[in-house]
Protein backbone atom coordinates (compact mmCIF):
# COMPACT_ATOMS: atom_id res chain seq x y z
CA UNK A 1 0.00 0.00 0.00
CA UNK A 2 1.62 3.39 -1.06
CA UNK A 3 0.02 6.30 2.17
CA UNK A 4 0.49 9.78 0.47
CA UNK A 5 0.37 12.21 3.37
CA UNK A 6 -2.04 14.77 3.38
CA UNK A 7 -0.93 17.02 6.04
CA UNK A 8 1.45 19.06 4.25
CA UNK A 9 -1.32 21.27 3.00
CA UNK A 10 -1.96 25.05 3.21
CA UNK A 11 -5.45 24.48 3.27
CA UNK A 12 -4.90 23.53 7.58
CA UNK A 13 -4.18 26.88 9.21
CA UNK A 14 -1.29 25.74 10.60
CA UNK A 15 0.08 25.29 7.19
CA UNK A 16 -0.96 28.23 5.82
CA UNK A 17 0.47 30.42 9.02
CA UNK A 18 4.35 27.97 8.67
CA UNK A 19 4.20 29.16 4.24
CA UNK A 20 3.34 33.17 5.41
CA UNK A 21 6.04 32.69 7.74
CA UNK A 22 8.38 30.78 6.21
CA UNK A 23 8.04 28.51 9.34
CA UNK A 24 10.53 25.75 8.31
CA UNK A 25 10.27 24.08 11.45
CA UNK A 26 7.03 23.52 11.27
CA UNK A 27 6.49 22.29 8.09
CA UNK A 28 9.53 19.92 8.12
CA UNK A 29 7.94 18.79 11.62
CA UNK A 30 4.54 17.15 9.76
CA UNK A 31 7.15 15.94 7.43
CA UNK A 32 8.80 13.99 9.46
CA UNK A 33 5.84 12.46 11.23
CA UNK A 34 3.85 11.55 8.84
CA UNK A 35 7.31 9.64 7.49
CA UNK A 36 7.38 7.91 10.76
CA UNK A 37 3.62 7.00 10.93
CA UNK A 38 4.14 4.81 7.56
CA UNK A 39 3.74 7.81 4.63
CA UNK A 40 5.10 6.19 2.00
CA UNK A 41 4.80 10.00 -0.34
CA UNK A 42 4.37 13.27 0.81
CA UNK A 43 1.73 15.34 -0.47
CA UNK A 44 2.59 19.16 -0.97
CA UNK A 45 0.10 22.04 -1.54
CA UNK A 46 0.03 25.38 -0.81
CA UNK A 47 -3.84 25.63 -0.75
CA UNK A 48 -4.79 29.56 -0.37
CA UNK A 49 -1.75 30.31 1.56
CA UNK A 50 -0.03 32.85 -0.87
CA UNK A 51 -0.81 35.19 -3.29
CA UNK A 52 2.48 33.83 -4.96
CA UNK A 53 1.68 30.60 -5.08
CA UNK A 54 4.50 29.44 -7.74
CA UNK A 55 6.94 30.71 -5.27
CA UNK A 56 5.06 29.19 -2.12
CA UNK A 57 5.26 26.15 -4.06
CA UNK A 58 9.04 26.54 -4.52
CA UNK A 59 9.57 26.71 -1.05
CA UNK A 60 7.32 24.00 0.87
CA UNK A 61 8.97 21.93 -2.05
CA UNK A 62 12.55 22.84 -0.82
CA UNK A 63 11.83 23.27 2.80
CA UNK A 64 10.51 19.56 2.73
CA UNK A 65 13.36 18.01 0.09
CA UNK A 66 15.39 19.22 3.03
CA UNK A 67 14.37 16.86 5.57
CA UNK A 68 13.43 13.94 3.60
CA UNK A 69 13.91 11.94 -0.16
CA UNK A 70 10.43 10.31 0.04
CA UNK A 71 8.49 11.05 -3.13
CA UNK A 72 6.76 14.15 -2.98
CA UNK A 73 3.48 14.68 -4.42
CA UNK A 74 3.09 18.21 -6.10
CA UNK A 75 -0.62 18.67 -5.86
CA UNK A 76 -1.71 21.82 -7.35
CA UNK A 77 -4.49 22.40 -10.10
CA UNK A 78 -2.40 24.76 -12.24
CA UNK A 79 0.24 24.58 -14.67
CA UNK A 80 2.74 27.55 -13.67
CA UNK A 81 2.77 26.08 -10.27
CA UNK A 82 2.77 22.71 -11.13
CA UNK A 83 5.93 22.90 -13.31
CA UNK A 84 7.40 25.21 -10.58
CA UNK A 85 6.90 22.48 -8.14
CA UNK A 86 8.57 20.03 -9.91
CA UNK A 87 11.62 21.95 -11.51
CA UNK A 88 12.09 22.50 -7.48
CA UNK A 89 12.40 18.91 -6.21
CA UNK A 90 14.76 17.06 -6.50
CA UNK A 91 14.57 13.77 -6.65
CA UNK A 92 11.25 11.32 -6.79
CA UNK A 93 8.29 13.30 -7.46
CA UNK A 94 4.23 12.69 -8.36
CA UNK A 95 1.98 15.46 -10.20
CA UNK A 96 -1.40 15.71 -8.43
CA UNK A 97 -3.18 15.63 -10.30
CA UNK A 98 -4.35 15.93 -13.91
CA UNK A 99 -8.24 15.15 -14.71
CA UNK A 100 -9.15 12.92 -17.71
CA UNK A 101 -10.13 15.52 -19.61
CA UNK A 102 -8.06 15.06 -23.02
CA UNK A 103 -6.80 18.76 -23.42
CA UNK A 104 -5.58 18.27 -19.64
CA UNK A 105 -4.07 15.00 -20.26
CA UNK A 106 -1.73 16.46 -23.27
CA UNK A 107 -0.29 18.64 -20.87
CA UNK A 108 0.31 17.09 -17.80
CA UNK A 109 1.92 13.51 -19.39
CA UNK A 110 4.14 14.84 -21.11
CA UNK A 111 5.15 17.31 -18.32
CA UNK A 112 4.92 14.08 -16.17
CA UNK A 113 7.19 12.13 -19.20
CA UNK A 114 10.00 15.24 -18.78
CA UNK A 115 10.54 15.17 -15.05
CA UNK A 116 10.34 11.69 -14.91
CA UNK A 117 7.21 11.95 -12.29
CA UNK A 118 4.38 9.74 -11.71
CA UNK A 119 1.17 11.18 -11.53
CA UNK A 120 -2.77 11.29 -10.62
CA UNK A 121 -5.31 11.22 -13.23
CA UNK A 122 -8.35 11.69 -12.22
CA UNK A 123 -11.77 10.18 -13.23
CA UNK A 124 -13.40 12.85 -14.60
CA UNK A 125 -14.04 14.22 -18.24
CA UNK A 126 -15.14 17.24 -20.55
CA UNK A 127 -19.17 16.35 -18.64
CA UNK A 128 -17.34 16.20 -14.99
CA UNK A 129 -17.68 13.37 -12.74
CA UNK A 130 -19.06 9.75 -14.62
CA UNK A 131 -22.19 9.24 -13.02
CA UNK A 132 -21.71 5.45 -12.98
CA UNK A 133 -19.10 2.65 -12.47
CA UNK A 134 -19.32 2.48 -16.76
CA UNK A 135 -18.69 6.43 -17.48
CA UNK A 136 -15.75 5.86 -14.80
CA UNK A 137 -14.14 2.95 -16.83
CA UNK A 138 -14.60 4.94 -19.85
CA UNK A 139 -12.62 7.54 -18.50
CA UNK A 140 -10.00 5.37 -17.15
CA UNK A 141 -9.74 3.46 -20.22
CA UNK A 142 -9.09 7.09 -22.10
CA UNK A 143 -6.24 7.97 -19.65
CA UNK A 144 -4.36 4.37 -20.11
CA UNK A 145 -4.40 4.93 -23.84
CA UNK A 146 -3.00 8.61 -23.06
CA UNK A 147 -0.57 7.01 -21.02
CA UNK A 148 0.67 4.08 -23.60
CA UNK A 149 0.64 7.74 -26.17
CA UNK A 150 2.70 9.56 -23.89
CA UNK A 151 5.05 6.80 -23.02
CA UNK A 152 4.15 7.20 -19.10
CA UNK A 153 4.88 3.33 -17.65
CA UNK A 154 2.01 2.02 -16.83
CA UNK A 155 4.36 2.14 -12.98
CA UNK A 156 4.04 5.65 -12.40
CA UNK A 157 0.50 6.07 -13.40
CA UNK A 158 -1.92 6.58 -10.29
CA UNK A 159 -6.04 6.65 -11.54
CA UNK A 160 -8.62 7.99 -9.08
CA UNK A 161 -12.06 6.88 -9.24
CA UNK A 162 -12.80 10.11 -7.32
CA UNK A 163 -14.83 9.50 -4.12
CA UNK A 164 -17.87 11.88 -3.45
CA UNK A 165 -19.15 12.72 -0.39
CA UNK A 166 -21.25 10.39 1.29
CA UNK A 167 -23.88 12.26 2.93
CA UNK A 168 -24.40 13.87 -0.38
CA UNK A 169 -23.88 10.81 -2.62
CA UNK A 170 -24.80 8.01 -1.30
CA UNK A 171 -24.33 5.54 -4.16
CA UNK A 172 -21.27 7.36 -4.70
CA UNK A 173 -18.77 4.60 -2.44
CA UNK A 174 -20.39 1.29 -3.93
CA UNK A 175 -19.94 2.76 -7.69
CA UNK A 176 -16.30 3.55 -6.64
CA UNK A 177 -15.53 -0.06 -5.08
CA UNK A 178 -17.36 -1.63 -7.77
CA UNK A 179 -15.02 0.90 -10.62
CA UNK A 180 -11.64 -0.23 -8.90
CA UNK A 181 -12.49 -3.93 -9.53
CA UNK A 182 -13.35 -3.37 -12.88
CA UNK A 183 -10.36 -0.76 -13.13
CA UNK A 184 -7.79 -3.55 -12.33
CA UNK A 185 -8.49 -5.87 -14.97
CA UNK A 186 -8.19 -2.73 -17.49
CA UNK A 187 -4.74 -3.45 -17.98
CA UNK A 188 -2.00 -6.27 -16.90
CA UNK A 189 0.02 -5.25 -14.72
CA UNK A 190 -2.90 -2.79 -13.46
CA UNK A 191 -1.56 0.92 -12.77
CA UNK A 192 -2.30 2.18 -9.05
CA UNK A 193 -5.40 2.74 -8.46
CA UNK A 194 -5.98 6.03 -5.63
CA UNK A 195 -8.79 7.72 -3.92
CA UNK A 196 -8.15 11.05 -1.75
CA UNK A 197 -9.67 9.45 1.02
CA UNK A 198 -11.09 12.67 3.55
CA UNK A 199 -13.26 13.62 0.84
CA UNK A 200 -15.29 10.67 1.23
CA UNK A 201 -16.69 12.26 4.61
CA UNK A 202 -16.79 15.64 4.04
CA UNK A 203 -19.52 17.28 6.56
CA UNK A 204 -20.45 14.02 8.57
CA UNK A 205 -19.95 13.31 11.56
CA UNK A 206 -17.74 10.36 12.87
CA UNK A 207 -15.53 11.24 9.73
CA UNK A 208 -13.00 8.63 10.88
CA UNK A 209 -15.22 5.88 11.34
CA UNK A 210 -16.43 6.54 7.58
CA UNK A 211 -12.77 6.70 6.19
CA UNK A 212 -11.03 3.90 7.63
CA UNK A 213 -13.93 1.99 7.45
CA UNK A 214 -14.15 2.43 3.26
CA UNK A 215 -10.42 2.70 3.21
CA UNK A 216 -10.52 -1.17 4.17
CA UNK A 217 -13.19 -2.25 1.83
CA UNK A 218 -11.29 -0.39 -1.11
CA UNK A 219 -7.99 -2.45 -0.22
CA UNK A 220 -10.19 -5.59 -0.26
CA UNK A 221 -11.24 -4.67 -4.10
CA UNK A 222 -7.66 -3.76 -5.32
CA UNK A 223 -6.71 -0.10 -4.02
CA UNK A 224 -3.02 0.26 -3.52
CA UNK A 225 -2.80 3.91 -2.57
CA UNK A 226 -4.60 6.39 -0.55
CA UNK A 227 -4.06 10.22 0.10
CA UNK A 228 -4.76 9.77 3.90
CA UNK A 229 -4.30 11.45 7.45
CA UNK A 230 -1.14 9.25 8.48
CA UNK A 231 -1.42 10.90 12.46
CA UNK A 232 -4.58 9.45 12.44
CA UNK A 233 -3.65 6.00 13.93
CA UNK A 234 -6.87 4.17 13.92
CA UNK A 235 -7.05 4.62 10.30
CA UNK A 236 -3.05 3.38 9.97
CA UNK A 237 -3.58 0.73 12.01
CA UNK A 238 -6.78 -0.40 9.87
CA UNK A 239 -4.80 -0.35 6.66
CA UNK A 240 -1.83 -2.41 8.28
CA UNK A 241 -4.22 -4.88 9.13
CA UNK A 242 -5.83 -5.00 5.80
CA UNK A 243 -2.70 -4.97 4.14
CA UNK A 244 -2.20 -8.11 6.71
CA UNK A 245 -5.18 -9.91 5.18
CA UNK A 246 -4.51 -9.39 1.93
CA UNK A 247 -1.14 -11.05 2.40
CA UNK A 248 1.02 -8.44 1.55
CA UNK A 249 2.96 -8.85 5.04
CA UNK A 250 3.97 -11.37 7.11
CA UNK A 251 1.99 -11.87 10.44
CA UNK A 252 3.85 -11.70 13.51
CA UNK A 253 2.30 -10.95 16.61
CA UNK A 254 3.61 -7.15 16.43
CA UNK A 255 2.48 -6.65 12.83
CA UNK A 256 1.77 -2.85 13.94
CA UNK A 257 4.55 -2.05 15.03
CA UNK A 258 6.73 -3.86 12.21
CA UNK A 259 5.13 -2.35 9.79
CA UNK A 260 5.56 1.45 10.81
CA UNK A 261 9.11 0.62 11.71
CA UNK A 262 9.98 -0.73 8.27
CA UNK B 1 -26.64 -7.20 6.94
CA UNK B 2 -27.58 -10.30 9.24
CA UNK B 3 -25.79 -10.31 12.28
CA UNK B 4 -26.25 -13.47 14.29
CA UNK B 5 -24.93 -13.35 17.78
CA UNK B 6 -22.16 -15.69 19.26
CA UNK B 7 -22.01 -15.02 22.77
CA UNK B 8 -24.78 -17.75 23.90
CA UNK B 9 -22.16 -20.36 23.84
CA UNK B 10 -21.44 -23.30 26.28
CA UNK B 11 -17.87 -22.62 25.59
CA UNK B 12 -17.77 -18.80 27.25
CA UNK B 13 -17.31 -19.69 31.25
CA UNK B 14 -20.40 -17.84 32.23
CA UNK B 15 -22.82 -19.52 29.75
CA UNK B 16 -21.40 -23.32 30.89
CA UNK B 17 -21.69 -22.25 34.35
CA UNK B 18 -25.68 -21.07 33.76
CA UNK B 19 -26.09 -24.41 31.77
CA UNK B 20 -24.69 -26.31 34.60
CA UNK B 21 -26.75 -24.41 37.20
CA UNK B 22 -30.24 -23.78 35.14
CA UNK B 23 -29.81 -19.66 35.57
CA UNK B 24 -32.33 -18.39 33.26
CA UNK B 25 -31.51 -15.37 34.13
CA UNK B 26 -27.61 -15.32 32.93
CA UNK B 27 -28.53 -16.36 29.81
CA UNK B 28 -31.71 -14.74 29.19
CA UNK B 29 -29.37 -11.44 30.14
CA UNK B 30 -27.02 -12.24 27.37
CA UNK B 31 -29.76 -12.50 25.32
CA UNK B 32 -31.20 -9.18 25.29
CA UNK B 33 -27.99 -7.79 25.53
CA UNK B 34 -27.22 -9.05 21.73
CA UNK B 35 -30.45 -8.25 20.02
CA UNK B 36 -30.14 -4.34 21.93
CA UNK B 37 -26.77 -3.85 20.22
CA UNK B 38 -27.82 -5.02 16.90
CA UNK B 39 -27.97 -8.74 16.67
CA UNK B 40 -30.94 -10.03 14.48
CA UNK B 41 -30.08 -13.86 15.34
CA UNK B 42 -28.78 -15.72 18.47
CA UNK B 43 -26.78 -18.82 18.45
CA UNK B 44 -27.43 -20.86 20.45
CA UNK B 45 -24.70 -23.85 20.88
CA UNK B 46 -23.93 -25.59 24.34
CA UNK B 47 -20.47 -26.51 23.92
CA UNK B 48 -18.91 -28.67 26.77
CA UNK B 49 -21.40 -27.14 29.45
CA UNK B 50 -23.23 -30.98 30.07
CA UNK B 51 -23.08 -34.66 29.88
CA UNK B 52 -26.64 -34.78 28.19
CA UNK B 53 -26.49 -32.06 25.28
CA UNK B 54 -29.94 -32.68 24.42
CA UNK B 55 -31.54 -32.21 27.63
CA UNK B 56 -29.04 -28.93 27.95
CA UNK B 57 -29.92 -27.42 24.57
CA UNK B 58 -33.51 -27.91 25.15
CA UNK B 59 -33.77 -25.76 27.85
CA UNK B 60 -31.11 -23.43 26.41
CA UNK B 61 -33.57 -22.92 23.38
CA UNK B 62 -36.37 -22.12 25.54
CA UNK B 63 -34.87 -20.14 28.26
CA UNK B 64 -33.73 -17.84 25.30
CA UNK B 65 -37.31 -17.97 23.96
CA UNK B 66 -38.97 -16.76 26.85
CA UNK B 67 -36.99 -13.36 26.23
CA UNK B 68 -37.60 -12.88 22.17
CA UNK B 69 -39.37 -14.12 19.07
CA UNK B 70 -35.69 -13.55 16.95
CA UNK B 71 -34.33 -16.48 15.37
CA UNK B 72 -31.98 -18.96 17.07
CA UNK B 73 -29.51 -20.71 15.27
CA UNK B 74 -29.13 -24.08 17.00
CA UNK B 75 -25.42 -24.83 16.92
CA UNK B 76 -24.47 -28.10 17.07
CA UNK B 77 -22.76 -30.98 15.04
CA UNK B 78 -24.81 -33.34 16.23
CA UNK B 79 -28.23 -34.76 14.78
CA UNK B 80 -29.91 -35.72 17.90
CA UNK B 81 -28.79 -32.79 19.49
CA UNK B 82 -30.04 -30.63 16.14
CA UNK B 83 -33.31 -32.20 16.02
CA UNK B 84 -34.03 -31.73 20.22
CA UNK B 85 -33.05 -27.55 19.71
CA UNK B 86 -35.49 -27.39 16.76
CA UNK B 87 -38.25 -29.48 18.05
CA UNK B 88 -38.40 -27.19 21.04
CA UNK B 89 -37.71 -24.02 19.18
CA UNK B 90 -40.99 -22.20 18.55
CA UNK B 91 -41.34 -19.72 15.37
CA UNK B 92 -38.35 -18.88 13.17
CA UNK B 93 -34.93 -20.79 13.64
CA UNK B 94 -31.74 -22.07 11.91
CA UNK B 95 -29.47 -24.66 11.42
CA UNK B 96 -25.92 -24.33 12.00
CA UNK B 97 -24.50 -26.08 10.27
CA UNK B 98 -23.99 -29.04 8.04
CA UNK B 99 -20.92 -28.90 6.11
CA UNK B 100 -20.70 -29.54 2.32
CA UNK B 101 -20.47 -33.23 2.40
CA UNK B 102 -23.36 -35.29 0.48
CA UNK B 103 -24.00 -37.50 3.21
CA UNK B 104 -24.56 -34.43 5.69
CA UNK B 105 -26.50 -32.59 3.31
CA UNK B 106 -28.88 -35.81 2.77
CA UNK B 107 -29.26 -35.65 6.57
CA UNK B 108 -29.32 -31.91 7.48
CA UNK B 109 -31.27 -30.48 4.08
CA UNK B 110 -34.27 -32.35 4.54
CA UNK B 111 -34.26 -31.57 8.22
CA UNK B 112 -34.46 -27.94 7.51
CA UNK B 113 -37.10 -28.33 5.13
CA UNK B 114 -38.80 -30.77 8.00
CA UNK B 115 -38.86 -28.09 10.69
CA UNK B 116 -38.92 -25.12 8.33
CA UNK B 117 -35.40 -23.79 9.39
CA UNK B 118 -32.51 -21.59 7.31
CA UNK B 119 -29.77 -23.52 7.02
CA UNK B 120 -25.47 -22.46 7.06
CA UNK B 121 -24.10 -24.83 4.85
CA UNK B 122 -20.07 -24.85 5.06
CA UNK B 123 -17.49 -25.57 2.48
CA UNK B 124 -15.93 -28.67 3.73
CA UNK B 125 -16.50 -31.69 1.78
CA UNK B 126 -14.57 -35.30 2.04
CA UNK B 127 -11.52 -34.07 1.62
CA UNK B 128 -11.61 -30.84 4.24
CA UNK B 129 -11.54 -27.62 3.94
CA UNK B 130 -10.46 -26.57 -0.13
CA UNK B 131 -7.21 -24.98 -0.27
CA UNK B 132 -8.27 -22.67 -2.97
CA UNK B 133 -11.27 -20.57 -4.15
CA UNK B 134 -12.06 -22.77 -6.98
CA UNK B 135 -12.25 -25.93 -4.20
CA UNK B 136 -14.54 -23.41 -2.58
CA UNK B 137 -16.40 -22.58 -5.39
CA UNK B 138 -16.85 -26.62 -6.21
CA UNK B 139 -18.09 -27.15 -3.03
CA UNK B 140 -20.47 -24.25 -3.39
CA UNK B 141 -22.30 -25.44 -6.35
CA UNK B 142 -22.78 -28.84 -4.88
CA UNK B 143 -23.75 -27.60 -1.66
CA UNK B 144 -26.77 -25.27 -4.03
CA UNK B 145 -27.66 -28.27 -6.45
CA UNK B 146 -28.31 -30.15 -2.96
CA UNK B 147 -30.40 -27.51 -1.96
CA UNK B 148 -32.44 -27.37 -4.65
CA UNK B 149 -33.03 -31.09 -5.00
CA UNK B 150 -34.27 -30.75 -1.32
CA UNK B 151 -36.46 -27.62 -2.02
CA UNK B 152 -34.79 -25.42 0.71
CA UNK B 153 -35.71 -21.87 -0.71
CA UNK B 154 -32.39 -19.95 -1.76
CA UNK B 155 -33.09 -17.08 0.97
CA UNK B 156 -33.24 -19.80 3.44
CA UNK B 157 -29.50 -21.13 2.67
CA UNK B 158 -26.27 -19.56 3.93
CA UNK B 159 -22.99 -20.78 2.27
CA UNK B 160 -19.89 -20.37 4.79
CA UNK B 161 -16.41 -20.54 2.62
CA UNK B 162 -14.89 -21.22 6.06
CA UNK B 163 -12.15 -18.81 7.43
CA UNK B 164 -8.81 -19.86 9.06
CA UNK B 165 -7.08 -18.26 11.35
CA UNK B 166 -4.86 -15.71 9.99
CA UNK B 167 -2.13 -16.77 12.08
CA UNK B 168 -2.04 -20.54 10.97
CA UNK B 169 -3.15 -19.19 7.27
CA UNK B 170 -2.30 -16.20 5.88
CA UNK B 171 -3.52 -16.91 2.20
CA UNK B 172 -7.02 -17.81 4.06
CA UNK B 173 -8.54 -13.82 4.37
CA UNK B 174 -7.65 -13.39 0.53
CA UNK B 175 -9.30 -16.52 -0.50
CA UNK B 176 -12.26 -16.07 1.62
CA UNK B 177 -12.54 -12.29 -0.16
CA UNK B 178 -12.69 -14.11 -3.60
CA UNK B 179 -14.59 -17.21 -3.02
CA UNK B 180 -17.73 -14.10 -1.60
CA UNK B 181 -17.37 -12.53 -5.05
CA UNK B 182 -17.49 -15.55 -7.13
CA UNK B 183 -20.43 -17.19 -4.73
CA UNK B 184 -22.15 -14.04 -5.23
CA UNK B 185 -22.63 -15.00 -8.76
CA UNK B 186 -23.35 -18.65 -8.97
CA UNK B 187 -27.48 -17.78 -8.84
CA UNK B 188 -29.45 -14.74 -8.37
CA UNK B 189 -30.99 -14.28 -6.05
CA UNK B 190 -27.49 -15.44 -4.26
CA UNK B 191 -27.60 -17.68 -1.38
CA UNK B 192 -26.97 -15.92 1.80
CA UNK B 193 -22.86 -15.71 2.48
CA UNK B 194 -21.86 -15.80 6.41
CA UNK B 195 -18.76 -16.55 7.96
CA UNK B 196 -17.88 -17.06 11.70
CA UNK B 197 -15.80 -14.20 12.28
CA UNK B 198 -14.04 -14.78 15.27
CA UNK B 199 -12.42 -17.84 14.33
CA UNK B 200 -9.94 -15.46 11.89
CA UNK B 201 -7.97 -14.09 14.67
CA UNK B 202 -7.94 -17.32 16.69
CA UNK B 203 -4.30 -17.02 18.51
CA UNK B 204 -3.68 -13.55 17.25
CA UNK B 205 -3.04 -10.29 18.88
CA UNK B 206 -5.37 -7.26 18.03
CA UNK B 207 -8.06 -9.86 17.84
CA UNK B 208 -10.97 -7.67 17.74
CA UNK B 209 -8.55 -4.60 15.33
CA UNK B 210 -8.13 -8.07 12.74
CA UNK B 211 -11.54 -9.32 13.21
CA UNK B 212 -13.49 -5.76 12.43
CA UNK B 213 -11.36 -5.01 9.18
CA UNK B 214 -12.04 -8.20 7.67
CA UNK B 215 -15.80 -7.98 8.48
CA UNK B 216 -15.93 -4.56 6.48
CA UNK B 217 -13.55 -5.82 3.76
CA UNK B 218 -16.29 -8.90 3.31
CA UNK B 219 -19.09 -6.62 3.14
CA UNK B 220 -17.42 -4.83 0.51
CA UNK B 221 -16.96 -7.87 -1.32
CA UNK B 222 -20.86 -9.06 -1.06
CA UNK B 223 -20.93 -11.07 2.40
CA UNK B 224 -24.45 -10.52 3.44
CA UNK B 225 -24.49 -12.37 7.29
CA UNK B 226 -21.68 -13.07 10.29
CA UNK B 227 -21.52 -14.73 13.50
CA UNK B 228 -20.00 -12.06 15.82
CA UNK B 229 -19.84 -10.72 19.10
CA UNK B 230 -22.64 -8.26 18.93
CA UNK B 231 -21.30 -6.82 22.37
CA UNK B 232 -17.87 -5.96 20.38
CA UNK B 233 -18.90 -1.85 19.71
CA UNK B 234 -16.20 -1.07 17.64
CA UNK B 235 -17.24 -4.13 15.52
CA UNK B 236 -20.76 -3.07 15.21
CA UNK B 237 -19.73 0.74 14.37
CA UNK B 238 -17.45 -0.69 11.79
CA UNK B 239 -20.40 -2.98 10.24
CA UNK B 240 -23.43 -0.38 10.45
CA UNK B 241 -20.84 1.86 8.69
CA UNK B 242 -19.59 -0.59 5.91
CA UNK B 243 -23.67 -0.82 5.23
CA UNK B 244 -23.46 2.38 5.41
CA UNK B 245 -21.04 2.76 2.41
CA UNK B 246 -22.72 0.12 0.27
CA UNK B 247 -25.82 1.70 0.65
CA UNK B 248 -28.13 -0.17 2.08
CA UNK B 249 -29.00 2.25 5.24
CA UNK B 250 -29.50 6.26 4.64
CA UNK B 251 -27.42 8.39 5.94
CA UNK B 252 -27.82 10.85 8.76
CA UNK B 253 -26.10 11.80 11.49
CA UNK B 254 -26.81 9.74 13.43
CA UNK B 255 -26.55 6.62 11.94
CA UNK B 256 -24.93 4.52 14.31
CA UNK B 257 -27.76 5.16 16.87
CA UNK B 258 -30.41 4.91 14.21
CA UNK B 259 -29.20 1.53 13.22
CA UNK B 260 -29.28 0.14 16.46
CA UNK B 261 -32.92 1.45 17.30
CA UNK B 262 -34.19 -0.44 14.13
Amino acid sequence: MIIIGERINGMFKVVKEAIQNRDKTAVQDLAKRQLAEGADMLDINVGTASANPVEAMRWLVETVREVTDAPLAIDNPNYETMKAGLEACKGRKMINSTTGQIEKLDIFLPLAREHNASVVALCIDESGVPVDVDGRVMVAMNILAKAMEYDVPIDELYIDPIILPVKAEQRGPGIVLESIKQFAMLADPAPHLVIGLSNLSQGAIDRKLINRTFLTMAIGVGLDAAIVDPLDTELMDAMITAELLMNRTIYSDSFLTAYRQR
